[in-house]
C-alpha cells in the first residue's frame, strides 16, 4: 500500500478547508510573530555570546523547522509571498552559519559541546530540519535546505556510524528516524534509510544510552530495551510515538515482520489501554509520559497536543503494514479531538496540555515551592517557552490531505472523509461532503485505475448505506468501481453515550457524549458551575442544534442537584431537570475561563 | 463551663476500653521500641558530635514528649512499671543535660543556633515537653519534669518577652501556646498564661515573623495576619489547629469575645467547608495544608492523623465559650473516623495520611525525580521519619476520658457516649453503653450536685428517646435529675447514605455510608476491584452484621458493571446486582493492600 501525498489532494470545502484557511490566513503569521518576538528566528544568526540575553534554547531550531514545514505544506495550495520570503531568509541564515561539515544547531554552534548529551534535542532538531527541507523542496522546488540537510545527514552518519565519535548511540528525543526516511524517499539515497534503521535497531540496545535520565515513568528517553522486545508504550509520549513512526517506516521498507509485530503490540497497547477518548495520550505531566494501563486521569491529564499529532503520524503508517480500519479510526479520533483542542477557534491560541476536565476554582490551590499539585492551564496561550505544539498543529492541519487516500495495485483506500479532489496514479476523484457536520459522503470518480474503492466504515458507526454492492473486510467496504462512477456513502451518526472500561477509574459512572468521531463536552459558561455533579440521561432525547463551532452542538436531557448549603447531608433522589448543552470538545476554552467536563455522570 | 478531667473518668467497658487496653498492652511498648531503634531516646543523652551517625532531628523531643504524655495518661489507670522506669530515666537525662538556664532541646544542644530559625520546631518541642510534664505530674505525682519545664518556660519568657533576644517573635510551629495554658493550670502561675497570650497576640502581627517559609498554600507557618483578623483556616493544618487551641484557651481565660469570634469563624469555616466526612483536614500534601473551600480530594487527601487529633483538641475547647453540640459533634466525627484510621486494629501500625480512597494499582505510577504525582501509602507503618502521629494517637486514646463530661453551676454536660464512671465535684455517675456498636445509653446517677444533666443529641441522629422529660437547647437535651436517678437515652441509629455539597467535586454523584458517627468504606478484599464503578442502592435494604471491627459491618444492595474488554463502548443500563460489604472506615487497610473507597456511586 502506498499513500497519496497531500500534494495531490486539494481540500476543497467544509471542515478542514476552514481550518486550512485559518492556518494560512492567521496561524502561520501569528506563530511567526511570536517566534520572532521570542528570539527564535534571530537565533539562526548564531551571534549569541556568553553574557548576552536570550540564549538560544536547545530545541528552538525544531520550532523554526516545524513552522517552515507547515508553511511549505500551506504554500502548495496558498500563495504567501511574505512568509515565503521569511522562510528563504531563514534558510539562508542556516546555510551561512552552518559548519563546513554540514552541522547546524543554533544552540550548539554558540554554546555547549556537540553530540555529548543524549537527552538534549540535538538530533531531534536535525530531524525536524530534514522534514522541513523535504517539505519545502516538495512545495517550492527550492533545494537549498534539502541539499544542506543531506550534507548534515551525511555528517551525522559519519559521527554516529562510521567514527562512532559521539558520546551516545541513539537520540534521547527520537524524531530523526522518521525524518531520515523522508530524506531517503525524496532523494532515493539509501544511506539515509540505513542510518534511520541504525537508530531504530540501536534504541535500548546500548548500555551507553541507558540511564541518562530515568527519573520519570521509566522509559523517558526510550532506552529501556530494544524496540523489538517492547510490550507496552512507556515513557515520554512524544518521544515514544515519533520513535514508533520510524519503527513502522523501517518495518515497512525492510519488510521486517518482527519489527511490525512490535509496532502492532505498541499500537494496540495504546489504543486499547492507554489512550483518552480524545485520542490523546500522556497520563502525567511528570515525564510527559504514559504511566500504566487504564490510568487516564482527566483533570491532570497531560494529553500533549504533540503526542496526539504523533499518534496520527504513527497510525497513518500502520495500514501499509496491515490493512485494517483501526488505524484510520485512531487517526480520525485524534484528528477531531485531541489535536484540534490544541488550537483555538481563532487560530491564535494553543494548548500544550489537553485535559478532559477543567475546574478553574480549584486549579491554582497548590502553588508551592516544593512542586505542588499542578493542573493544566485553563486558557490557551499564543506561545510557550517550550512551544513545540503550535507549529506542530500548523504542519498537521496544512498536510491533512496526507491522511485521506492510499492505494494498492487494485484498490483505492479512503481513510478519511474530507471534501477534496485528487488526481494521481491514473485516478481522478472528487469527494463531496460536509462530514462530520453531516453524514453523507459522495465520491465522483472521473478516472480510476483501480478495480476497487475501499471505504473505511468507522468503528463508531453501527449502520451505514452505500449505493453499490460491497464486501466488508477489516473495516473497509470494498466496492467495484468504474469510470464516471458515483458512490454515495451514508454513515449513521446519532448522538451516542460512551462508557469507559471500568478499570478507568476516572470515568467511573460517567459517560462521554459523541456524535460520529467528535467528542463533546460541557462548559460552565453554558451549564453553570459544579458540572461534576450534573447527570445526563442516556435514555433521553437529544437534539443537534446550531453549528456554533463548525459541527452542531448537542442538547441532552439532564439533571442537576438541588441547592443545599450543608457540607454533608442525607442523600436524596431529588433532581432538577435541565437541558444540557454540549459543545465539541475541540472548541472548549474559547469563551473565557470556565469549567469543562467530558465525562458526565450517567443518570 | 469546666471540663471533668480524664483523671476522674474511668473508662469501664466497650469500644474505648478495648482501645485503651490496646494502647497500654501493645502500642506504648511498640512505639517505644521503634523510637529506641531509631535513636530518638538515646538522643536525650546529647552526646552527638559532628560526623556521628543518627543526628538528632529537630522534632525528636516532641516524639518522646508525646509518648511520655500518653504513658502518663495510661498510668492513671494501668500499672506499667517497665515503661514508667523508662520514662523516669528519660526525664533524668533531660534534667542532666539541660542548660543551667533551663533550656532543653536534644537537637539544638548539640548543633545549630538556638532560637534563630522560626520554622524549626524548637518551641513546639518545648511545648510538648511541658504537656508531658503536666501529664506526668498529674499521673504520678512526680514533679521533676514539671519543675524543669517551669524553669524552661521562665527562660523562654525571658528570651521572647523580656530580652526579645530571639530571631523571631512567635513559633513557626505553634503548640507551646496551649501547653503554657496547661502549665498555668497546674501551677497557677499566671506568667505562663501571659506568655501564651503573648504568642497568641503576636502571631501574624510581626513583620519579622512573616515570609519565612511561604511556599506552600499561603499561611504555612501561621504568620499571614493577626489571629483576630482571620476568616479562613489556612496553611499547615496541624500548626493551624494547635494554634486555634491556644486561641480558644486564651479567649476563655481572658473572656476575650473578639478572639472567641475569630476562633468561631475558623471553626465554622473548617467544619462547613474544609473538612472531610471523616473529620480529617488537609487537602494537600504540599504544605500539609488546607487549600480552599470545598477542595477535598479523596485519593490524594493529606488528612493527617495529627490534624484530626488537633481538631478534636480545638473542638473540645470551644463549648466552654459557647455551649453548642456542634463542637462535640466534630469531636465525635473525628474520634471515630479520622483519628482512629491512623492506627491499625492490632495497635502497632500507623497512618500519617488518611485518604478516603486507595487505589493500589495506580498508586506508584508516577515515581519521578521531579516530584511526581504522589499518593498516600496504602499500608500502615510502625514508625515514620517524621513520626508525630503514633504518639499523638497514644495520648489521644489514653486521655479519651477528657472528652466526656463538662459542667456549669447547675448542669452536667455529657458530650460523648462512652461506658465510664466519674466521681468528681459531688457527682457520681455511671454511663453504661456499648455505643456506637448499639444505640442505648444508660446513666446511673448515684450522686449529682447539679440540677440538670444535658445530653448531646448528635447531629446525625434524627430521632431519639429519653425516659424523662427534657428541653432541647443548642443540641443538648436538658433533663432534671435527682439522686439515684436512672436515665435511658436511645439514639436512633439507622444506616444512612450521605451526600456531599455539590461544590465538593470529588464526591459528585457519590454517597458515603454511615451508621451513627461511624463512616464506612468498601474494600477490594471484600468487594473486588474497580470499586469506583460500583453503585450502592440508597433505597435498598441494608443489614448490619458481625462485629468484625468492633462495630457491625454493613451489607447494602449494590450494582456492578458488566465485564467489557473494550476501552470505550456504548453506554448501557445493564448492571449486575450484588451485595456490598461495608466496613468501618477506621478499619481499612488491616487485611493487606487492597482498594478502598468511602464515596460510592449512588444508584
Amino acid at each position: 500500500m502506498k499513500d497519496i501525498s497531500y500534494k495531490n489532494v486539494k481540500i476543497t470545502d467544509g471542515f478542514w478547508k476552514i481550518k486550512q484557511d485559518m492556518i494560512n490566513g492567521v496561524t502561520l503569521k501569528s506563530v511567526y510573530d511570536r517566534f520572532e518576538e521570542t528570539h527564535r528566528f534571530s537565533a539562526l544568526d548564531c551571534t549569541w555570546k556568553e553574557g548576552d540575553p536570550n540564549a538560544p534554547h536547545v530545541f528552538w531550531d525544531s520550532d523554526i523547522a516545524k513552522w517552515l514545514e507547515g508553511l511549505a505544506y500551506s504554500l502548495s495550495f496558498y500563495k504567501n509571498d511574505e512568509l515565503e520570503k521569511i522562510a528563504d531568509e531563514s534558510i539562508e541564515k542556516i546555510i551561512k552559519n552552518r559548519d563546513e561539515n554540514g552541522y547546524f544547531n543554533s544552540h550548539f554552534l554558540v554554546m555547549g559541546e556537540r553530540f555529548t548529551d543524549r537527552s538534549e534535542h540535538e538530533l531531534y532538531c536535525a530531524g525536524h530540519l530534514m522534514e522541513a527541507a523535504v517539505a519545502y523542496y516538495n512545495a517550492t522546488g527550492k533545494r537549498t535546505l534539502l541539499d544542506a540537510m543531506c550534507k548534515y545527514a551525511d555528517y551525522i552518519e559519519k559521527v554516529f556510524v562510521k567514527d562512532k565519535s559521539a558520546s551516545f548511540v541513539t537520540p534521547g528525543h527520537p524524531e530523526i528516524e522518521l525524518a531520515l526516511v523522508k530524506l531517503y524517499e525524496v532523494t532515493g539515497e539509501k544511506r539515509y534509510l540505513e542510518l534511520s534503521k541504525f537508530f531504530i535497531d540501536n534504541h535500548g540496545a546500548n548500555d551507553i544510552d541507558k540511564n541518562l535520565y530515568r527519573g520519570c515513568n521509566g522509559d523517558y528517553n526510550q532506552d529501556d530495551r530494544p524496540l523489538r522486545e517492547r510490550e507496552t508504550a512507556d515513557g515520554h509520549c512524544v518521544r515514544a510515538l515519533y520513535l514508533f513512526c520510524g519503527m513502522a517506516d523501517i518495518a515497512y521498507l525492510y519488510n521486517d515482520k518482527e519489527l511490525f509485530e512490535a509496532a502492532e503490540r505498541l499500537f494496540m497497547n495504546i489504543v486499547n489501554k492507554r489512550m483518552y477518548i480524545t485520542g490523546a495520550t500522556g497520563s502525567t505531566c511528570h515525564g510527559e509520559a504514559f504511566t500504566v494501563d487504564y490510568d487516564l486521569p482527566n483533570r491532570d491529564a497531560y494529553a500533549e497536543t504533540c503526542a496526539s499529532i504523533a499518534l496520527a503520524f504513527f497510525a497513518k503508517r500502520m495500514p501499509k503494514l496491515n490493512i485494517d480500519s483501526k488505524y484510520a479510526d485512531a487517526v480520525e479520533k485524534v484528528m477531531y479531538n485531541g489535536i484540534l483542542s490544541g488550537i483555538s477557534m481563532d487560530g491564535k491560541g494553543f494548548f500544550y496540555e489537553n485535559p478532559l476536565e477543567i475546574d478553574p476554582d480549584f486549579n491554582d490551590v497548590n502553588i508551592c515551592t516544593d512542586g505542588g499539585k499542578r493542573f493544566p492551564i485553563t486558557q490557551r496561550k499564543e506561545v510557550f517557552d517550550c512551544s513545540c505544539c503550535p507549529p506542530n498543529v500548523i504542519r498537521f492541519i496544512a498536510s491533512i490531505g496526507d491522511y485521506i487516500y492510499s492505494y494498492t495495485d487494485d484498490t483505492l483506500f479512503v481513510h478519511q472523509y474530507i471534501a477534496s479532489q485528487t488526481e494521481n496514479e491514473g485516478m481522478k476523484i472528487t469527494q463531496i461532503t460536509d462530514y462530520p457536520t453531516t453524514n453523507e459522503i459522495k465520491f465522483v470518480i472521473e478516472n480510476n485505475s483501480k478495480k476497487y474503492i475501499a471505504l473505511r466504515i468507522p468503528a463508531w458507526c453501527k449502520k451505514f448505506e452505500v449505493n453499490k454492492p460491497y464486501t466488508l473486510k477489516n473495516g473497509y467496504a470494498y466496492i467495484e468501481t468504474a469510470v464516471n462512477d458515483e458512490i454515495n456513502l451514508s454513515l449513521d451518526m446519532p448522538v451516542t453515550f460512551v462508557s469507559a472500561n471500568k478499570r478507568v477509574h476516572s470515568a467511573a459512572g460517567r459517560v462521554a457524549v459523541m456524535r460520529g468521531p467528535v467528542v463533546y463536552c460541557l462548559e460552565g459558561v453554558d451549564n453553570g458551575k459544579d458540572l461534576k455533579s450534573v447527570r445526563v440521561d442516556i435514555k433521553g432525547e437529544t437534539e443537534i442544534s446550531n453549528k456554533e463551532f463548525l459541527v452542531p452542538n448537542i442538547t441532552a436531557k439532564g439533571y442537576k442537584e438541588p441547592e443545599n448549603d450543608a457540607l454533608y447531608f442525607d442523600a436524596t433522589e431529588e433532581y432538577i431537570e435541565t437541558d444540557l448543552k454540549f459543545i465539541p470538545y475541540y472548541a472548549y476554552a474559547n469563551r473565557g475561563e470556565t469549567e469543562m467536563l467530558v465525562w458526565v455522570l450517567k443518570k
